[in-house]
């Protein structure tokens, strides 16, 4: 059976999903996106993830095409229409179609894409078990990747280089030789009994799955530092993660082929994941 | 009568010129194009948009869909059937249509769209007379913009930045003061008698408009530095110019509201158009 997509307005199947090619997403990469993760067809973190969509809609002038309670609404239906237990919806608003011209064309209706995939439960339990690898490369990203925009080519290399490498992730590094994050999650690493992630400013994405860990965490009394860190004290980590809607917490073993601690998952990897679990807020 | 555009294989009407909004070019700006002038009908620089275009592909590992000599026949069969005597063609091509992976999708057949639009002949000369203002912002792009991608998001805030300060262009500055570029075009000032233009690198796109230009100023004697300028050496420039396929080269006659030279297109404004013009390779 063939899925189901809201776009603009109506319920196509997948292959009749189309857009204009001059839609500015495809010619400018001028849209934004959230993914959201569903378990047990429960959506996690609406709530973080729409309030974090709506800044980023403001940062590039992109109006609603929508309201907001209409959104969830076609969210739930996506979810209902593709038998959604496990897995995640992919929203996604451009600023419409107009004839190719790099400023903002007057009076656009913005486009709305809505997406849902299944993903097997116990897909992400059995690639925690075994932990993933990540290598490292320079950050080539925009300036203004606080925005999640369409504006993806450079994480997109990164990953295919990481793939290429054997590795799951790749971890950017910046001109100053510290790690901004991955190119689809944020980037942890714990050194003695202290939890280390870099800062939110305009340079890494202000992670939805990082904030809910961070409060977590903080309930739970463990040592937590908003701090750059570089390749040295990665050197120096007992255990690393990368966080992300859809990858949770999930344990690093190897960074550039060298091993995490014994090269295992690390017995704090599993509580920080319940931790996280047990902090997200589900919507039905 | 409604434009013709051609899409994968394909003549479609403007309005059902369509593609999957699972195209990678809709969600990574996982593609590359280019921009031909069309004047009197024919094309302008066709070779050098060609092998840039190549190598825009090549760098980020996409094939090409059909054979080069094709693009020619269908970019003249868009001229032909959309009777264009002065204008452009417009062609992309992207990755193609996959689920959604950051990663490269194995055996993906990559998707090409080629448009043409008319742009009456005397448009370009009113602005010529008249010349153009810019303003300066700092530069967000990601590092590869050698490439001529799709991640365009930040020149179109560049862009809608100029025109929100009634400026037809932005400069573009670099994290050390200088100018790379202008959003869509190459940037230009003449001090004394030497014309200065910033050498290629990751940092600007290498314009085919731009190597015309310097090969005629070059064969007419003029002095030509490609060297990087700043904002101080603006104050001392006696003209200005932008270059790109669809503007030549157009004479810029204020920077951040400041006049250069008195603020009328400069005498070598027009001297160095008809060279370009001189230049140029027209293919039928």
């Amino acid at each position: 059976m063939s899925r189901v997509i809201f776009f603009n307005g109506e319920y196509k199947d997948y292959n009749n999903a189309l857009t204009h090619v001059e839609d500015r997403g495809y010619q400018f990469a001028d849209g934004v996106y959230e993914v959201f993760s569903v378990k047990n067809g429960k959506l996690i973190d609406y709530r973080g993830h729409i309030i974090r969509l709506t800044r980023s809609l403001n940062e590039i002038k992109i109006k609603y095409p929508i309201n907001i309670r209409s959104i969830l609404f076609h969210m739930r239906n996506i979810i209902k229409r593709n038998f959604i237990e496990d897995g995640l919806i992919y929203l996604q608003i451009t600023r419409g179609v107009a004839k190719r011209d790099f400023k903002f064309p007057k009076n656009l209706e913005s486009t709305i894409t809505i997406i849902g995939y299944n993903i097997p439960g116990n897909e992400y339990d059995i690639i925690f078990e075994k932990g993933i690898s990540v290598v490292t490369t320079r950050d080539l990203r925009w300036k203004r990747v606080d925005i999640k925009s369409l504006n993806l080519l450079a994480p997109v290399l990164a990953k295919q280089f990481a793939y290429e490498q054997k590795a799951q992730e790749a971890w950017l590094i910046d001109d100053d030789g510290f790690i901004t994050e991955g190119s689809s999650s944020n980037a942890w690493i714990l050194i003695g009994n202290t939890v280390y992630t870099r800062p939110v400013s305009s340079s890494i994405l202000n992670g939805i799955t990082r904030k809910t860990l961070m409060k977590g965490l903080n309930k739970h009394g463990y040592k937590l530092k908003e701090k750059k860190f570089n390749l040295e004290d990665i050197k120096r980590s007992k255990e690393a993660y990368i966080t992300s809607a859809t990858q949770y917490v999930m344990p690093v073993i190897k960074i550039d082929n060298k091993k995490i601690g014994n090269g295992k998952v690390g017995k704090f990897a599993k509580i920080f994941k319940d931790i996280y679990l047990e902090s997200v807020q589900l919507s039905d």
